[in-house]
């Protein structure tokens, strides 16, 4: 059952989880999406996840992006972390540049959402994503709120995914169920992507105790969203939300939350802006963890072997100048094909896998990436934003 | 005059110079070119330049990749940098990632041309460029430099200038004159490029009196081929070298070498793979240089912003994240229209200039670089290499 979801030949499904109908979310929690306005074509751009469980744990992780949208400053200077109890949401448009007003509008969203739903303010996490430095058309989003808070809820994991798409061909959702309990999650993404501790939007809600998210979350995030690279941007709005109703009582299976994150990350790659096929490079044999991901991140991101991954040509010369630009000043020999697997640039494979064996240590670090092809050129620079 | 060699808008001429007719060198030197086999379509490949002077001074700078190629290391640990006589260089084959071989081919690329000129090894270097990690065609190479030691000289740095082009749309030269001197120069470069602190290959000769090179070439490069980039990649085959032979007995007027430096690096650019823009960004207000450079940087390697370059897209807030992603775990604000100029990404000129302000102190960098386009992907997707 599990194998609809858990497609990457790079993630390994958490033993007896198995796949639920994507509309359900975990005990405890409503999710909902509306079209409210903001994206021009009269797509469902405003959704919104509440727990209606007092006990409920959560960890939020946000971009650094040292630029960053009003969203993120107040889910980073006026959100309970710890007990996120909703969170609203808004594609079409970031609020990012946005200067006072964007702040003002931010907190106005998430203080007409806490009203709707009687919760405390600083319970509410804002998150929005589209066009940067375009003020917010705040009459449209807060109709949208009282309307979605009064709305259906039946399949709302459905809209709310949908809810939270810009560039994105496809909806990124799960629902599994494992060792008792059950888990669900949605994310979008697929331009100015390669996170700093975040990237994009996901949210995950699970019926399972967890004592002690933050932790868990960022350990988790660590292996996932802070691998991939699609354009080497980082966001000024990505967001990560976890949050746990405890309802199940029962624990976390060790391993699930990593694998769905994994997955998502992997899928969010897969739909990089114009990305017809994903690579992962591992760099091993370096000095030290930090040293492994720097190599590999010049890598993934080289245009060089980025268009070698859509061209399929087994350049092998491409990677060596990447990782010999990563450690500019140091000497790591000629690297040649003795030490670099390349093969699979050629292949026939929607996912290739690249390795570097360095000579220096024992780190490794693991890249996800996207090609760069035609399409992301028409994307980025034939539509005028 | 002169305005026929100093095209770009940010380069100022300095006073009294004149442009010679290309074919001719600076008084003390020689050079041609010769088509030696390396090159399939049979085009000019194997070039050299020797200065007659024995009091001829020298600098040579060279990449700083980790993966250096053997030229590199030959003229790193095998040669006199302060008195190079004479240089040898072949496009078609970069002489990288080619092992123990490709140091013994180098070295022997060296000594057959220091026999032939009657020179000290150690007097000559050695620059190559071309495809990665393919064994060299010696014999191929050591009869091309018989050939070319007894050949003709007369108008010898126009077919020196093309024996040095690899993907290159048209060869980068010039013949000046200046306060009783003459410098020649002659550049190739348009993919993997972003230099450490010499870019693709530059050869300049002066028959002015230079008594102490290296500092000057250093500070000359510093300005202008480290502060250009097409696609960020940094070559394992990077090499600047500066020749004087003190003929004339006169100094070099201040400012010309750099003038000249500057106008190849923007040529590079102008002529960087599939590009048909050049941009300028300035970042001011930064808290010192080292900060001031990654902004820049970071904005002109973001593929958002080249794609806006290709598309006309006076699009600010992807200069917006970009700095604010170079600057990650910091807190900048939110950048907006009013400390962004990018209205010149939508105009008609074919060098748009764009700035950032930052209030953070006094540091200002610029880098120039191109747009990312259709053609970049063609010509490294869809030729195999």
């Amino acid at each position: 059952m599990s194998a609809g979801f858990f497609k990457s030949r790079w993630v390994e499904a958490p033993e007896g989880v198995e796949q639920l109908d994507d509309t359900v979310l975990p005990a405890g929690f409503r999710a909902g999406g509306v079209p409210c306005g903001l994206k021009k074509d009269g797509k469902t751009d405003l959704g919104i996840v509440v727990s209606d469980s007092e006990e409920t744990t959560s960890a939020i992780l946000l971009t650094r992006n040292a630029a960053a949208a009003a969203p993120i400053r107040v889910c980073r200077d006026h959100l309970q972390q710890d007990s996120v109890r909703a969170v609203i949401v808004n594609s079409g448009n970031a609020n990012a540049a946005t200067g006072e007003q964007g702040m003002l509008d931010a907190l106005a969203m998430r203080n007409e959402t806490a009203q709707e739903l009687n919760l405390v303010p600083e319970q509410v996490a804002v998150a929005e994503t589209g066009v940067i430095g375009v003020p917010m058309d705040m009459e449209s989003v807060l109709h949208g709120i009282s309307g979605l808070a009064a709305g259906v809820w039946g399949e709302g994991a459905v809209p709310f995914s949908e809810a939270i798409m810009t560039t994105d061909k496809f909806p990124k959702r799960c629902t599994l169920t494992a060792g008792g309990i059950t888990i669900s999650a949605q994310a979008k993404g697929a331009g100015m992507i390669e996170p700093g501790y975040a990237t994009m939007l996901c949210f995950v809600q699970t019926d399972a105790v967890v004592a002690d998210p933050e932790p868990l979350l960022r350990a988790a995030v660590a292996e996932s969203f802070e691998r991939i690279t699609v354009d080497g941007q980082m966001s000024t709005n990505d967001t990560v939300l976890f949050q746990a109703s405890g309802i199940s009582g029962l624990p976390l299976p060790e391993g699930l939350l990593e694998a769905v994150l994994l997955q998502l990350a992997i899928e969010v790659v897969r739909d990089g802006e114009g990305a017809t096929r994903v690579g992962r490079i591992e760099v091993s044999g370096a000095k030290d963890p930090e040293e492994a991901d720097l190599v590999a991140r010049r890598i993934a991101n080289s245009p060089l072997v980025k268009t070698a991954l859509l061209g399929r040509d087994p350049n092998w010369g491409r990677i060596a100048q990447a990782a010999g630009a990563a450690l500019a000043g140091a000497d790591i020999g000629e690297l040649g094909p003795d030490v670099i697997d390349a093969d699979e640039l050629a292949g026939e494979q929607p996912e290739a896998e690249l390795a570097l064996r360095l000579d220096r240590g024992d780190a490794i670090s693991r890249i996800y990436f996207s090609d760069l092809t035609h399409e992301y050129i028409v994307i980025n620079a034939e539509y005028t934003t």
